[in-house]
Parts: C-alpha cells; structure tokens; sequence
C-alpha cells in the first residue's frame, strides 16, 4: 500500500445534444485534485481534512460532500476497515457550471482510495461509488462520472442494470467550451427536461444519437459534429442562458460543427476539427455573450481526455 | 445500355426492438425479382406486364404498384424519355408479413430499371425513388428500402435532409425468422403506436438503440443482441400478434440472444450466433404459436445480406 498519492479527476461534457443522460466525455486540461494519506487509527471511515478553490462552499462532512461519498464507498467495496483515509480535495472546476464539478470530484476522491490502496479491481468497480456520490448532489446519472472514471467518451446504453460502453475519442475533435457568468443547478437544470415528449421528438433525437454513435466509432469528426442536434433538452434549458440562440448561432458561423449545452449549463460546447478554428469560434461565442447579453464569459480551447482519472504522484 | 435485365430486392428486417423507423437490415435468401425490357415505342413510362405470386391481389397499374412507382421514379432520376420499360414482378415475399414485402418489390424495380440503362448513379441516388414508393403503400419510412437498396444494415439519422449510414452486418449474426400465419398491414400497425411517450421511455430506448450500434460497429453479437429491447413500439404491438410473449420467451428460452417484432409484423426475428441455436430457435417459437395460440407458422434461418440490390442475369 502506498502512503500518499494525489490523483486527478477531468472535467466532463455530458449530453452532446441528443444523448440527454446516456453519453458524456473526458475533457483534458480541467479538472479536480485530491490528495490521500492513511490515518491507522480508524475503521475504515473517510476524513476531509480541507478544501481549497471552492470558495468555502462545500462541506467537510464526508457524508455531504460528494468526495466524501465516493471515497467512502470506493473503501467499502475494496474493503478497507482498520484504518481511515484522509482527503484534502482542490477544486479546480466552477461548480454550477456544466462540466461536471461533482463528478470530477468523486472521480478523483475515488480514484485516490484506489491508488492508496493499490487495489487491482478494474476501474469499472468504483462507478457503483460515483455513482451514488452523484445521486447525493443530483440525481442517479452516470453521463459523468463513467467518463471522468473511464476516459474518452462513455455511453450508457442501460441503468438497470449499469452498462457502459467506452469509446475513445478522435483526436482531431476539438471542443470549445464557454462558460457564461452565471450558474445554474443541476437540479434546477433537470426540473424544466419535460417528462412527455412527441414520438416525433424520440426519433428526431435517437437518430441524432445513432449517427453520433456511429460517426464516434468511425472517427467522422464532422458526421458527428452535425449530430449535435436536440429537440428535447436544449429547447426546454435554452431560456435559462441568455443569448443561447445567438451565441450558438455565432459558434455555427465561425465554423462549429455543432454546438449545444454541456450537462445542465450553463457552459456551452462547441466542436470542431481545427485547432485554430476552435479558437476563432472561442472568440466568437465570448464576443455574442458580451453584445447580445452584456455578459462576460471565459472560453477553454481543449480535446477528449483518453485517460480519465490518473495518478499524479504518490510515496 | 443493356436489352433485358432481371434483379433481386432482398427482403428486410426493420426496427430491431429500439430502433423504430430508424434502422433495418437486408436478409439473405428472401426477396422479390423484376424483369425488365425496353420498349422502344415509348416516353419514359413504365408498363407492368404481369405479376406472379401475389394471388392476384397487386395492380398492374404502375401509379397504384410500388414497384411501378419507384420505376417511374427511377428512371425520371436517370434521365429517359425516349422509350418506355416493361417490368414483370415474381413476388418472392408474403405481403403484409413485417418483412419489407412492398419495399423488395420497389427496389428490384427500381435497380431493374438503373441496370437496365447501365446508369452510373450511385446506389444512394435511387433513395429518393424507394422512399416514394414506399410512402404510396405505407408512409414515408426509409427502414426497409434504405437496406434493401444498399445490403447489411442501413441506419437513418435523419429525414430532412435524409441521411443513411450503411453498417455492414457481422458474419456470425444469425436470424431467425417466424412468420404466423396472420397478416397486419403497415397501415393498421403504424395507427397503435403511441404518439406521446415518457421522457423514461425515451431514453430506454435510445439507450438501447445506441448500444445496438456500438456493437454493431465493432461486431460485438452477443451485446448487439441484448439491445433487442424497446419500451415504444413493442409493447403497443405485441398484442396484434397471438401468444407473442410466450413465442419471444420461447425463443429466449432456446438461446436467442435477442427476440422482437420485424417491421410492422407479425413476422417475428431473433438472433443468435449459431447456425444450430438459430434452427433450434426456429423449433421453439413455431411449436409454441402451435400451443399457446393454435396457430401455424413458418421459420427461416437467415444471415445478413451486406449486397442489396444486385443484378442476377442481363442480355
């Protein structure tokens, strides 16, 4: 067993237009740390010892913080009971924000018990962990927490039971991500998803999502960019960003291939297959939020993470 | 361009549990042919000499016939005026079976008539053509011509504009195939299904389907099979066909990996991945319409066909 290891959880998009709770992806650059030390005089508990980069929003209770929740679970399912784990978590995402704050948390508190323990369960063994420290902050969704686990994009085929199917990301696909300077709650974000929708509305989507599917396992980066096409979920947050059509439409004319919502917003996330294009439609998006809105926004250039949660060092 | 040409229109099974309207594939061994010559005294009409093997209940009028229609459409798209094409349908398929009847007769028409011409159009110009025969008969759905056209499954993400995506079929997927000796038209089968669905049902079954296609994609039969599961169309469906739960338990029973209705029915398909379980598939779902619905039926036990529409002689 190792004494201390700090480890990393990336930053997830979720939903890619069409695939409203079934796919998100790793995204590279952005993300959460947490740091992990033994404490021998326990039973197997998980203590939180600090926080930093959150503001002093989020609790030390182990117990109410999603970090604390995986990492406690990710204990019980490896078996650890004489000793506890000691966390320190760094936030390095905007929480609210869409691109997986909680999850990239999770991600990394689990991934941090994993490595302390050097446990030889495969990846696949903690979901069942993020899983339940996502339910604790916002509902029993895996779109994040597969791909911040896993790497790449992840693909939820079932729930019931938990499927997931790993695809790795092309590398010419490159994201632009726009965060506006507000922030919505996941909560809040689920509440206006309507609970009835057209059969017209379910082909229209499950169409768009198979061809994403099938452009991703082909690497047709501009196939799969068009897909990025929903009647379902964008519609109904839409209103809850200001200047959403405007914006997107700017990212479509400075050459995105697609451009939606990431998870429940309110970042948006354009893509397309040239570094310098991501750039200029950065540029575009930040400038419509600033006209249309009088809003400021903060634009990431970035790619698929293949990985997903990894060591950064241990002792 | 050639005197006489004779074609094959294979049949098709579509849906495949959560993929309503959205995907079908061609089969081997089943499908309808067309003969065609020209006939120099004409303006670019198509003449229907006769039909064999549809009991008499198809018009010879080439507006009111699908293959008739898409002819006519064929060859407006590659161009003659000068001369009319006389066609004679020998009808392969049951109609009315939930096999793809009218769409094998439309696309051996239609294929008939580009071989005919020796016309180097692309398979995919003939879409528009197959899609407007089939909305003559039955609506405007692209599931049955879109793989019978193009062989292997054919996948379409969207209709406006209409985009098809070919996937070859794996080589150790078997089908099997059990008609009951009742006939549903599409008509009839397309008035159950719901209009309004849950947002739960929604994603249930572009879960699925998504599974479906990734599996697809890498040629994983047993996953594949497993997604042969869909919350809309089959539950709505299921009682037009007698004892269909018991005929699908049945085939799961004796190893089918996956089991629904093909098309619009009353055909049923399930899959496998071996010769010998597909006949011992075939064995359990005729013997239990035979005991639960006191009903004959009868089996095939099919592959993918990945060619599609395709010449068998010309002179």
């Amino acid at each position: 067993m190792r004494k201390h290891v700090e480890t990393w959880g990336p930053a997830t998009v979720a939903n890619w237009g069409p695939g409203y709770d079934l796919m998100g992806a790793a995204v590279s650059g952005m993300g959460d740390r947490v740091t992990a030390r033994w404490e021998p005089n326990g039973t197997g508990q998980i203590q939180i010892e600090a926080i930093t980069g959150d503001q002093g929003k989020l609790p030390l209770d182990p117990e109410k913080n999603t970090a604390g929740v995986a990492a406690q679970e990710a204990l019980r399912i490896i078996g650890v009971t004489d000793k506890d784990v000691v966390l320190t978590l760094h936030k390095g995402l905007p929480m609210g924000s869409g691109l997986g704050s909680s999850s990239a948390s999770a991600t990394a508190a689990a991934w941090a018990v994993h490595q302390l323990c050097e446990s030889d369960l495969p990846r696949e063994a903690l979901l069942p962990a993020l899983l339940k420290a996502e339910a604790a902050v916002s509902g029993w969704h895996a779109d994040n927490v597969a791909p911040a686990l896993l790497g790449g994009f992840a693909f939820i085929p079932s729930y019931e039971p938990l499927e997931v199917l790993q695809v790795p990301g092309p590398n010419e696909l490159w994201i632009t991500l726009v965060k506006p300077d507000i922030s919505i709650s996941t909560r809040d974000a689920r509440q206006v998803v309507p609970t009835e929708i057209s059969l017209k509305q379910h082909t229209h989507n499950a169409g768009h999502l198979g061809g994403m599917l099938i452009s991703l396992c082909r690497g047709d980066v501009p196939r799969m960019g068009r897909a990025i096409n929903d009647s379902i979920v964008e519609p109904a947050r839409a209103s809850l960003i200001p200047a959403f059509y405007e914006v997107k439409a700017a990212a479509l004319e400075a050459g995105a291939l697609g451009c939606s919502i990431s998870g429940a917003g309110p970042t948006l996330f354009a893509v397309s297959n040239d570094e310098n294009k991501a750039h200029a439609i950065a540029d575009a998006m930040v400038e419509t939020f600033r006209t249309q809105a009088q809003m400021d926004s903060t634009p990431t250039v970035t790619v698929i993470d293949n990985e997903g949660a990894r060591l950064l060092q241990s002792s």
